[in-house]
């Protein structure tokens, strides 16, 4: 076990956390106490070839540096009696503006050279959704989904339709060149040429399926999820995976749970994974864990999917599977101490 | 009763088949005979405001006879050991180049007085599936659908990039002045006149929420479902309703059902309506008209939404609920015999 202070990082909220190495997957389910739900926040930062052999002690305290911070963000909202969908969208925000996620600034290349960002959101409350999908120019793509669900009619909004409306509802709007990446432009370099010599693109260590997206369950008890991501790189000009899709890679429903995935979006668009997880736990009975597992090392693995979920049941119990060697995440509950984790035997230490 | 006796349409197939006016919801399950399954079809053309006190003779035999055309095409492929696939994708393409249905030729306008399109097709034996989105110059969009399942490794491809892609595989492309028809014109000034006056656009009889679908159950027991649709007229730019969503307007398991839908998309998006009726078959084991019911007649009226669905299940049974006052809709099995209904009315009379 590893414990390190954090900074605070909101003047209001000089709450001091601890960081622990702790694997979701294993830890031990919430106890309903019968009173108001744990306030609960759980974040992702993508899943994919992570190993310890290809991260520099440098990089693994920028990324989880950067988790927690998105975790201190929303917890600070779900302590304040502020909602899950707010908690979700604060800590997306924190992800998408840092170059260390495929969402937002940090967004892979498409085969054009171009960042084309896709994101979603949903109300466990009152089963609302907004989504945006192949947008350009939105620096937030979770607040022009969140926009979507509020101020329109619609769940998706799809290109230059979603870019006029983002703008219209004044959301910060960006040239092209914010989303530029150097590491991300030579990932596409590398991709391009593995891809005329047929051969699988180096990985080096990147994530190679990274995607944001965050659950919380507040103090009302109402769930809400959510998921940014740039898509896969060297992606097809107009492909859209699986987190704008509701159901596929984003859903929250009060009745059940939330879930929030990143993988390889078709296969989680062919499975609803995200929906699927609801659906065992609804009408096959099952608890959150065995569901959420069910769903990735039984139908994604089976169908030959990469990826994981996050999980989050209306109890408060967590779960976050993956069949990737890594997964970055992170959760913090009533106490307030943040933990991350990001590789798959990380154990359980508090 | 009234049956009449219809044109036979395919030059090799000379079948003459009865239409009759009948009711899916209450047709009676096919007994499984423990042979190879019985050849089925399945087509909607829309459902909506669709009423007997509105409906000319003229317009009710057009339609009935394009849904007929539609049957007897995919018959014919399904009679001569074609692929469900194959037959839902040829049915499609008859009721899209019809301009008497939402998809293809007859799509509606968006607010900004284009066509925009959406299609999607799943091959319940595999769980592959392909879809397009908000695109305005590709014919038969559910080709384009077809064309993204089997020859990209993406499901769902939007816009532009869609439309390259199409282009580059061979699929017919056509002027965005193919899809005008003055009756949707008008059908969107109306709409428009009607957002300013903030009234509820006049129905005039029309199919408000109008798409098409087919599913299919071939000789080898394979499901397929797929879905095209111009969407809602007045839609904001970019707006992507449930038709190019895998789970939520098209689903296919050959474990369970084949589902397409029509209606309000956002919420069969929300609802994950054709993901949802198989759910409650494997999860939950309900039969398949049981199930379907609950996600139209509960589920979907619950949430206030308005549509309906169509829906085959492995053994060859057929349901096709809905909660507006009409649906087209019609049905082929073994015996070549084509069904078309559209009111909710129309009893069994076979």
């Amino acid at each position: 076990m590893r414990t390190r202070l954090i900074r605070p990082v909101v003047a209001a909220a000089a709450v001091v956390l601890s960081l622990s190495f702790i694997s979701c997957e294993k830890r031990e389910a919430a106890e309903p106490a019968g009173g108001p739900p744990e306030i609960t926040l759980v974040i992702h930062g993508g899943a994919g070839t992570i190993s310890r052999d290809k991260m520099t002690p440098e990089k693994e305290k920028a990324i989880r540096d950067k988790l927690t911070e998105a975790l201190e963000a929303g917890h600070t909202i779900l302590r304040n009696r502020g909602t899950a969908l707010d908690a979700v969208e604060a800590s997306i925000r924190i992800l998408e503006d840092s170059p260390l996620f495929n969402a937002g600034k940090g967004a892979v290349f498409s085969s054009e050279g171009k960042n084309e960002l896709d994101a979603s959101i949903m109300d466990g409350a009152t089963l609302k959704a907004g989504a945006v999908a192949s947008v350009t120019t939105i620096k937030n793509p979770i607040s022009a989904a969140r926009a979507v669900m509020t101020q329109s009619k619609h769940v998706l909004l799809v290109g230059p339709g979603a870019e006029k409306f983002a703008e219209e509802k004044g959301l910060e709007i960006v040239p092209p060149h914010y989303f530029f990446d150097q590491d991300r432009w030579d990932e596409l370099q590398r991709a391009k040429e593995a891809e005329k010599a047929s051969v699988t693109p180096p990985s080096r260590g990147k994530v190679m399926l990274g995607t944001v997206g965050a659950l919380a369950l507040d103090a009302n008890g109402n769930l809400a999820a959510g998921t940014s991501t740039g898509g896969l790189t060297n992606k097809m000009h107009g492909r859209v995976g699986d987190s704008p899709i509701i159901g596929a890679g984003t859903y929250a429903n009060n009745k059940t749970c939330a879930v929030s995935g990143t993988g390889q979006g078709e296969f989680f668009i062919r499975l609803e994974i995200a929906y699927d997880v609801s659906a065992l736990m609804e009408y096959g009975g099952m608890p959150l864990r065995e569901a959420a597992d069910k769903v990735i090392k039984e139908k994604l693995t089976g169908l030959g999917g990469t990826g994981g979920i996050i999980a989050l049941d209306k109890d408060g119990n967590i779960a976050a599977p993956f069949n990737t060697p890594g997964m970055y995440r992170g959760w913090v509950k009533g106490d307030g101490k943040a933990h991350t984790a990001m590789y798959s035997d990380e154990e359980v230490s508090q």
